[in-house]
């Protein structure tokens, strides 16, 4: 099944390792990294199109992503990271237009939101492990490179009389800066929007005193001192950090999935595919094996503790998923397992969650479950007898846009929570998902976590907790409906659908309105889906019956 | 020029009166009004579709959005306004779908635009005037009807055993309830997602009691009791209001507009048409005659008070422009009179702001300012010699996404704050224009807010207020280009760039990356202005240049 109209190989694959690395180099110095971009032109994805000028493709950003992960893990003492490239008087073009122009609808929006998750990794790790990212421009730096440069703390521009910062998209292209730019430039680096305006509509960008003035950078300095002062400030940056002077770290060994045509199985992971009725079902196994307690047992786990191994394959099945399985309509989540086991690795990660390491695995895991509330594919939980969605795997069950959970009294079923739905996983919008779930009942979020029992159906039903607690005559049936007729709607509709309901909260209603639903639905009105000859616009009220394109974006 | 692929008369009008509405029936018992909607079926804007069932088309909600308006003005007694319908077991079937088959994309995009701004008048109406809406559902009330009735504080259902509240845009037309539907029920009322989702996905919806358990309607009543209910409730709610116990309200007349071909000329706006380079120039001038400063006075002047007569004025001419014109693309903004006069009437508006009338005309100068940021069309602000933008009139520079001031010593040319520029007018992000300019800087607002003198051109730059400042022998080629240049790019391109650019400041980066960018970004990607056959991105490094559709959304 080709993912796109280019050449790509049919099943994209996230594991990268530095030594393989085709795009990047990362040394080390201390407490600076320095994560140098020198995309080799004929590595792209696919061989239709040269990545020229550190041009970049989704293969690029995956080895990025690599970096920043390894840098967390395995490298503790860094405590800084320059953010430059190899390629003279280039920092990167952005990324590739002829990729781009060849790629599938659902796959340049699935390159875009992997980018976006890219960068937003950047900005957790400073926000939250102390590494601060410092761009040093050593040239060009146009549209997606620039917004690579946004994504870091600061940035430096060579002031060569050449070398500026630009979002040529919308003069050039006619699209937008869609990797967080537009956003950034207003919102993170406060530019004023008029110049911001300007800056957006001029394809040569900003150079030189002017970028700073209008705080597109941080600072500029003549060739002859570039360097010294990147050195000079990412040293000055690393002094701020509270990471430890010394590792070990852990080091993130291969995940060994074993992928077969209709399914991907891990060691804690399974990803069932089943392309017929466009339903995959994702099930996360509760460790079977002893967990460490202290922190000298987790780091002589390291990547085999159990929360950190089965995030990593969770987070590596939802990207497959995205990228291979673009028919792929709805996901229903399952749990395996023994809930005390989850409920104690949980308290153990609270327990320690001040220790570096422990900081990391628990940020990983708000991230995975972060890739679950942005992935617009429809999730259904079954919750199960034998299930285990307890703690930080109730997570799943609640990031769902719907659950069910059989109420058989012959066959004991619960689901339980743990210290970490309390705070240390929240979703984009800032609140926990309990707290998002119980917008309008804000005193249940600390009724349903101080309860130490677990919740048999009913009473998960009447906390709040599931959405539907069919019994055991009626489940197979309500699942099997509510699985058929999801795919059986627009897939567009559903995905705008989805990104609307998913994260009330913290915002104001009227931007919300305007700015989030109203793209939505104007993107909606022009697909096919729903105007084209055979969308569902076009045929209510008629005799004929809609007919779908079903890859979803 | 059609504007819409249905027989729509040429040019839309947004006046009505009361007594010759076609829909709705207007009534009034002491604080209580109540508008009672009967769409008659073959008084739609186009004879193409017949508006069955109580279902709506843009004429409709023009008549809505004039009687919330007269309720506001004229009515200073009503404190609650019952909305309920004439039309026996049907509150509203919500959009005419044929209406909107037909429609063009940007017709369907402004269509929705002003019914979520006629709902949010009555929202603002709710918060800020002191009347509230009580939405009285008699029968089935689906899709755009129930959107109407989250805009309202509260709703009570009918319990029949047959009326049901329900959003079937996603299963039976692929499209989203984008007039705040799927906003309103998570973020407004509070339901919570999962049962949001299950909610938005069945097409006959939810009535009864689990209406009221899953927080969609407030009250059920069964047919005998309903009625009273709902008066009993409307004269509670009557009794929170801080409204005056008797008029007199100020009466809205008629705008007297003169419309030519490439014109429309009132009072103080003039909205002239330049076809053939797509641009519309939008002129506002000062009070020439003496305006009152008391509450005496402003009541006798009536709908001629100079901000309540040119802001009603303006009004009409971004409705107008939006609908009528969907060629322009960009809106060169201009003032003409007295500076000290306009700064005058701030004062004066400011002095008596707790008066109710007061109230009324500074939030509907708001909201007509809100109608500019939220139109999709580039505004620029040519700020010349005998110019006024000062203090209410300024807000027009700001909300400009950019300015050009002209700087020559020999024609003397400032700009003025006031009072209103401090808070009286904010945007829909919650902040004022100024507040959201200097959100990089934010002690510059109330630096610029102490300035007593006018600012000319080089203290306007300096002080960060205008764009740009070129002189006199630049001048002319420099706004020449602005728009040339702004005129060449594609307008889906510059709605997604500017609705991204001018909305900075409270909301999580997150979510507003993957909510409103992410969304434009997918909507841009499958315009044909990007991607179709001679769209921007398929004609980037070849010899062809990008052909677009000029048609603004």
């Amino acid at each position: 099944m080709a993912t796109a109209t280019h050449s790509i190989p049919d099943r994209i694959t996230f594991e990268r390792t530095p030594v393989t690395y085709n795009h990047w180099k990362l040394d080390f110095d201390g407490p600076v990294a320095t994560l140098s971009m020198d995309v080799r032109e004929d590595a792209g994805l696919s061989p239709d199109y040269k990545l020229k000028l550190n041009s970049y493709d989704l293969g690029v950003d995956i080895e990025l992503a690599d970096a920043i992960q390894r840098i967390r893990f395995e490298h503790p003492d860094v405590r800084t990271v320059v953010v430059t490239s190899l390629k003279e008087r280039i920092f990167c073009a952005g990324a590739n237009i002829f990729m781009l122009r060849g790629s599938t609808h659902n796959w340049k929006v699935n390159f875009c939101k992997f980018t976006n998750e890219t960068r937003l990794a950047m900005e957790d790790a400073s926000e939250n492990s102390g590494i601060k990212f410092l761009a040093a421009l050593n040239g060009i730096c146009a549209g997606g490179g620039y917004e690579l440069a946004l994504a870091c703390d600061e940035i430096i521009l060579v002031d060569d009389g050449n070398s500026a910062v630009s979002l040529p998209e919308t003069p050039l292209l006619a699209v937008l800066p869609g990797t967080g730019g537009l956003t950034r430039v207003v919102d993170k680096r406060k530019v004023r929007r008029d110049l911001a305006d300007f800056f957006s509509t001029i394809a040569e960008g900003v150079r030189g005193k002017r970028a700073v003035e209008w705080r597109l950078v941080d600072a500029v300095y003549p060739t002859s001192q570039f360097k010294e002062r990147v050195a000079r400030r990412a040293r000055e940056l690393a002094a701020q950090s509270d990471r430890p002077e010394s590792g070990p770290g852990i080091t993130l060994g291969p995940l060994n999935a074993v992928v077969a045509d209709d399914s991907v199985t891990y060691s804690s992971v399974t990803l069932e595919i089943d392309r017929a009725r466009r339903v995959a079902t994702l099930t996360v196994a509760a460790p079977i094996d002893e967990q460490p307690t202290t922190i000298d047992g987790i780091m002589a786990a390291g990547d085999q503790f159990w929360p950190l191994r089965a995030f990593r394959e969770l987070d590596d099945a939802l990207l497959r998923l995205r990228l291979n399985e673009p028919l792929i309509g709805t996901v229903v989540l399952k749990t395996v397992g023994d809930q005390a086991s989850v409920l104690a690795v949980d308290e153990t990660l609270l327990q320690h969650k001040d220790h570096w390491a422990v900081r990391e695995i628990i940020h990983f895991m708000k991230r995975t479950l972060k890739r679950v509330d942005l992935t617009s594919r429809s999730f259904f939980a079954w919750i199960e007898p034998g299930s285990c969605f307890a703690g930080s795997l109730f997570e799943l069950a609640i990031a769902a846009d719907r659950s069910y959970m059989l109420d058989d009294p012959d066959q004991p079923n619960t689901i339980a929570l743990s210290g970490l739905n309390g705070g240390s996983l929240p979703m984009s919008n800032g609140l926990t998902r309990l707290q998002t779930r119980f917008l309008g009942t804000p005193e249940r979020v600390d009724e349903v976590l101080g309860e130490k029992e677990p919740f048999d159906p009913q009473a998960a039903m009447d906390a709040g907790l599931v959405s539907f607690a069919p019994d055991e005559l009626d489940w197979d049936d309500e699942v099997r409906l509510a699985v058929e007729g999801r795919a059986a709607f627009s897939p567009d509709a559903l995905t705008g659908m989805e990104a609307n309901l998913r994260f009330a909260g913290p915002e104001t209603m009227e931007t919300k309105i305007f700015g989030r639903l109203t793209a939505w639905q104007n993107w909606i009105f022009i697909r096919p889906n729903a105007v084209g000859e055979g969308g569902a616009l076009t045929a209510y009220g008629t005799q004929k019956r809609p007919e779908f394109d079903f890859n979803r974006t």
